[in-house]
Order: C-alpha cells, then structure tokens, then sequence
C-alpha cells in the first residue's frame, strides 16, 4: 500500500516508551526517568502568576506569536542567559518547542542524507533519532571522565576530511552529560574548542542540565563553551525549560549566530508556527519575576540530597568491576560494567524485583554495547533510593557472578 | 562557512511575518490575519478550568507526557469527533503541536526527495512551506465553487503515472478553505474519494475550519471525507484547537489509517517528544465539561455577524469584474480579479489608506498568480468590516481603472 519516505525507515522503534509504562506502574521503584520528579514542580509560583495575569496577558497566551519566540519571553530569558555568561549579544535567540525541536531544527539545518556527524558515545537519544531521521551519518567518539576523548576526535576529524567526509557538526552535552553524567573540565572545553576551530567544523552545545550544580561556588568547568569560543568557532548552543520549570511547558531554545538565524527561524516556520504561548507567557513571568531564582535553589539542595544518597548506596552496594563517577550536577549516575555484560538482561532481572533503569544500549549511538546502566536520582526520594539501588546492585553481582 | 542542508535552501521568506507586523500596527484595519480575535477567545472558561485543577492535574500540566497524547485528552477528543461521525474505531489519534504539526509529520512520513505531490491552487501556506521543506515536486490542480476540479486533477494524476511519477498523496482543505473558502460540495467529494481510491493514492484531508459552519442544520457538504471513504481509501485526517479554542494552546491532532500510525508517532517523538501537557490539560476540560459545545455556538454567531456584514460590504462597494463567493462557514473570503492583475500593488495602495489583507501569490504553490486578495473577518469587528472594506475595493477599483 502506502509508501513511505526512506529517511523514516531509519527511526527506530526507542525503549523509552516501554519503559517509561513500566516506571509509572504502582510500586515499581524507577531510577529509568530524565523528568523532574512530580512533587517538585513548582506549582505554587505558577499558580500565583495564573492568578495575577491580566485580561490582555491572557488574550497573548491565546494568541500566535512569531516565529521566534514571545517578545517579552525573549527579553527575559536573555536576560536570564546574559547572567550566566552566555554570548547574548553576538549570538539570536530562538524559543522552541523543548530543545529537543532546537536540535531537530539544527539538524534539518546542517544535514543532507549521508552527511557525517560527530557525536559522543554514550549520547542523548533524543537527539540521536533526530539525526537519525535526517539519514545522517553517525560517528560516535568516546567520553573519559573529563569530557570527549580529544585525541579519538581528533584521530577520527581527520580521518573522515582525508575521505572527503568533513563533518557538518559535532554534537555534545558537556554540562551534565545524559546518561554519561560527565562534566567536562575547562581544560578538556578548551581543547575542544581549540581542535574545532582549526577544522572549522560547527559545534551543537546541548545545555540542558547547566543549572543544576551541587556546587555553591561556579567552577571553570561550568563555563559554557559557546562562551568561550568566541568568534573562533561557529557554537549552535541549546537549552530548555524542562529541567527548571517543567517539561510540560514544551519550551526550550536556542542561542545560534546570526549566519544560522534565519534558517532556523524558516524551518521552525514549517514545523509548528510557533511554540505554545500560552506557556512562554508563564515562562517570561517566572524569570522576570526572579523567582527562577529561588526556585533553582530549591531543587538544587534537593538534587543535590537525592544524589547523595545514591552514591552513598552504590558506594556501599556495588561491586568494585563496576565505575562510576560521583555526579557534580544534573540527573544521572552512569555504571560502566565489565565489557561483554548485557545490562538488558540485568534490567529484566531487576524489573522483576520491582525496580526499573535504563540500560547502556539505549544510549549507544552504534546501537551495540550494552555494558552500562544509567540510574536517575531526578524522579525518586531519598527513602526510595535507598531501598531501590541495593536491588540494583544485587541484580548486577548476580550477573556477574554467573559470567 | 556554514554548509546548510539542501532542503533548506527551498524554503523561502514568507510574507506573513512582514503582514503581521503590520497587521498590529496601532490604527491599522487587519483583514489580513488567520486567527481568532482577541476578543473572542473563552477566557472566562479557562479561567474556570484553571481555578478547579486539582494538585495532581497540574503535576500532569508541568510534566512530559506520551508521544502520541495525554490519555485523557486521546479520549475526550476521540468522543467530540465521534460526534462529529468521525471514525475513531478505525483510525488511529495523535495530539500534534498544532495542525501545521502534523501536515509536517505526514509530509516527512510520505516524501523523498523530488517526489511528486498534489495540492490545490490555492493551497495554505504553512502546508506549502512544511512540503518544500522535504523538496517535494509540487503540482497543483485549480479549484473552482464546488471544490477541487476532478476532470484537471485526473488528468493530472494520469499524466504523473505514466511518468512514474505517482504522487504520494493530495492534500486539500474541502471545507471552508484557506484561503479560497470554498465548501467542497457531497458530490465533489464523493467524485474525489472515487478517483483516488482508483489510482490508491492517499489523501490528506486538513480540516481547521469545519465546526465553524454558519448553517443551523447539518449540510451534507459538511461531511468529512475520510468518514466518507471508508476502507477504499487511505485518508489522514488533520484537525486543529486553534480556531475553537485558542492557537497559544499549539494543539492539533491527526486522525490516521493504523498503518501509518506507528511512523507519524516515531517522527512526532524525534520533532518534540510530545506536545505540551500543559495545554493538553486544559483542552481535555474544555471538551470533557462540554463548554467547548457553548462555545462553538457563541463564535459561530460572531463569525457569521461579521461575515455578513463584509458581504454587505463587497456587494456594495465591489466592480463586478471581481468574482467571489459568499461564505458558508470558516474565516475567508477570496476575491478573484481579473487575469493580470498585481494584488500585491493593491496591497501597497490599501496599506497606504491604512487596510492590511493578504495577496494571492502567497497562496499560489507555483509562486506566480497574483490577481486574487484573500480578506478575513475573523479577527476584526462589524465596524471595523464596515470601515475597511470599502477602502479595498476603492484601491481595487482605481488599480483596474488604470491598468
């Protein structure tokens, strides 16, 4: 009958969905989720503003607005960026539809069907079924503990241009990486940026965990690369409202240059119009507020909390062949197993014992080593997690033993 | 610097964002515009529905939701449009950020690149826009009162098959269309699901405007094609929350055959994920409690009021060389002028004297007819109608007088 194009064939089927039906079965522990956990929306600032909106404010949230994004919403969030160092004045700001449509924009943007790109192994899976949807041609280049391996990107960079493959971009989530859990070092950025610029080749920054540091005092390693690239290289940066208010706003951005802009803006045009306004309205009001501030300091301690608990239990419960490395921010722990150990199967056998995760293959953008377990502290208590992640290690000693 | 993908270099800047900016200049009379008046929008409704969410209602507002739609809205929905003898056992439902969403998915689902496609002439910009993108050969088939013209579109179809050239579906907009207004007629449609059905060529039925019917009583014409073509046709149905409850929202839906299904949901979840719960929320109480019934019949009466009146209007003031057809529904009026004549020079002229509408070539997907001006009274008062429209037909009057 029908017959589809061929970039759709491409897009598989993901776990997540199957998963994520199993995280919301009553009783079920899940360390699977990349969402916030429920109890902490803020719902109690939300609910003020709803209340305080004028009639006109309302007939706005109703309405269209550009392409680009609400007026007021783009003051506000530049605003917002500009504090936190980012290149507000040389850079335009898009609002989008989660930053994952900033990614699938950026991707419809550089690829044609068999283009070469780079991105970090492990990587967002989101973006990876956007690349994938465009028929890109995937390279994948590993993460050690400060950030992506230079020399492999380096190694690999040239390899590709000696074929006449120069890559469209590189993507990377260097700030809280998902599911890898990384913060690459100010060292590691700078380098990056250094072996980029020399290529000219551009670099997608996903930032969509860069406000949820542990840390009180801002490290070096915080800086945001776009930041530190200057004119020296062509940095796409991206970001998202669903970390720090709540992914059902559907709201993200992007912080692009100019050369990129309009692009950008006439591929938004084709796919949805515009983002929602009735949630950018709310969105502009909880940052010209300050209240995003409060609440960032909120969340933090409690990240913070339930993190601290989950490296207390994998500390005490894991055996030693597992690495991992304690999180400095974001959502995620990520257990590096023995190679040749098939998590999936740890996964079955854990969900048996009433917990969920989700396991490395997900996440490998080959689709092939499945050595891993990325466990979430975002969505769980304290309490949880501490009845939660001994099962988990159980599940993996087990199968370690029977190797 | 930059290399962008092919695809993009076939979009092209639309005039819409200049007119909108116009089009809200203080003082200025808007005919231009294709969403609801400010005015018009239930905000006493949806200020009600806000005030009653419970604690766990706006958790659901603030968090992800399933790819396809939040369940309680898939089944509120499902009822309104089983209602309207829409077929909800047989199809598949996806809630899409806006209708224009879910043209894009469709289109990414059916095209490769320099596939044949075919749309009326005129055709709805955001569709056009969304089909360029994936560089689709475009062919399009005139439309005359009745709906699209079945003797050209034969023709066209046999002409593209014995190139090899099958299309890979028809997109229309059969009832009251954008921007021509046309009503496709029973006969019309049940003379298009036979042809196509013939060559198995699917259909993409796009229906924003069909609960805006002026008609007391149910007309025949009013029948939605994809009711009517059951199993001898693969029709995707595309609907819209934008003209019955407000365009902030960004909600949308696709009603679509089962074997399309899973491929719209793959490219929906790499586009962004799902669609935002937030807004999902407060559709789903807008349909569940019936209001939406209350206020489908207050706009209905508006839309007709003003629709009259700019008919009073252009019987009054227009020349008789201008050929148009009274609105049974929907929020357009489409003047034809005469062959060789430049409506974007009227435009220039009409802006002048301080009215804003929206000229042909916008519409046309050979980006070459011009001698037709689509005016909207959806979005401007029964004084306002009264006020501009005879200084349109004063710039069209004086524009043929000279040519």
């Amino acid at each position: 009958m029908t017959r589809f194009a061929k970039s759709v064939e491409a897009l598989r089927a993901s776990q997540i969905r199957d998963l994520m039906s199993l995280a919301t079965r009553p009783g079920i522990i899940s360390f699977a989720g990349g969402m916030p956990g429920n109890d902490l929306f803020p719902l109690k600032y939300i609910d003020k503003i709803t209340a305080e909106l004028t009639e006109r404010e309302k007939q706005v949230a109703m309405q269209y607005g550009p392409t680009t994004g609400l007026p007021q919403l783009l003051e506000s969030l530049s605003e917002f960026l500009k504090k936190k160092g980012l290149p507000v004045e040389s850079h335009k700001l898009i609002i989008t539809t989660g930053s994952l449509q900033a990614i699938n924009i950026l991707a419809k943007a550089f690829v044609d069907i068999n283009d070469d790109i780079i991105v970090e192994n492990p990587s967002f899976i989101g973006a990876l079924s956007a690349f994938k949807s465009y028929e890109a041609n995937i390279n994948s280049c590993g993460l050690d503990d400060e950030g992506i391996i230079i020399d492999d990107l380096k190694n690999m960079i040239e390899s590709l241009e000696a074929q006449n493959r120069k890559p469209k971009f590189v993507y990377i989530t260097p700030t809280f990486h998902n599911p890898a859990g990384v913060l690459y070092t100010y060292r590691r950025r700078k380098q990056l940026v250094e072996l980029l610029a020399g290529h000219d080749i551009p670099l997608i920054e996903d930032d969509a965990y860069g406000d949820l540091t542990f840390e009180s005092t801002d490290s070096a390693d915080l800086t945001p690369i776009v930041s530190m690239a200057g004119n020296s290289l062509e940095v796409c940066y991206t970001g998202s409202f669903s970390k720090i208010i709540g992914p059902g706003l559907r709201l993200g951005w992007m912080l692009v240059p100019p050369t990129i802009y309009r692009k950008c803006e006439l591929i938004k045009q084709a796919f949805d119009a515009c983002s929602p306004s009735y949630t950018q309205v709310l969105a502009d009001k909880f940052l010209r507020s300050g209240v995003i501030y409060d609440y960032l300091a909120e969340i933090r301690v409690e990240y913070k909390k339930r993190a601290k608990e989950m490296i207390k239990q994998l500390e005490e419960y894991l055996p030693k062949e597992v690495k991992w490395v304690k999180p400095r921010g974001g959502f995620y722990i990520w257990l590096r197993l023995p190679e040749g150990v098939n998590s999936t199967e740890i996964l079955k056998d854990a969900i048996e014992q009433g917990v969920v995760f989700v396991s490395g293959k997900t996440f490998d953008p080959e689709d092939n080593a499945d050595n891993a377990i990325r466990v979430s502290y975002c969505n769980t208590d304290v309490d949880t997690i501490a009845r939660g992640i001994p099962i988990v290690a159980k599940a993996i000693k087990e199968h370690l033993k029977n190797k």
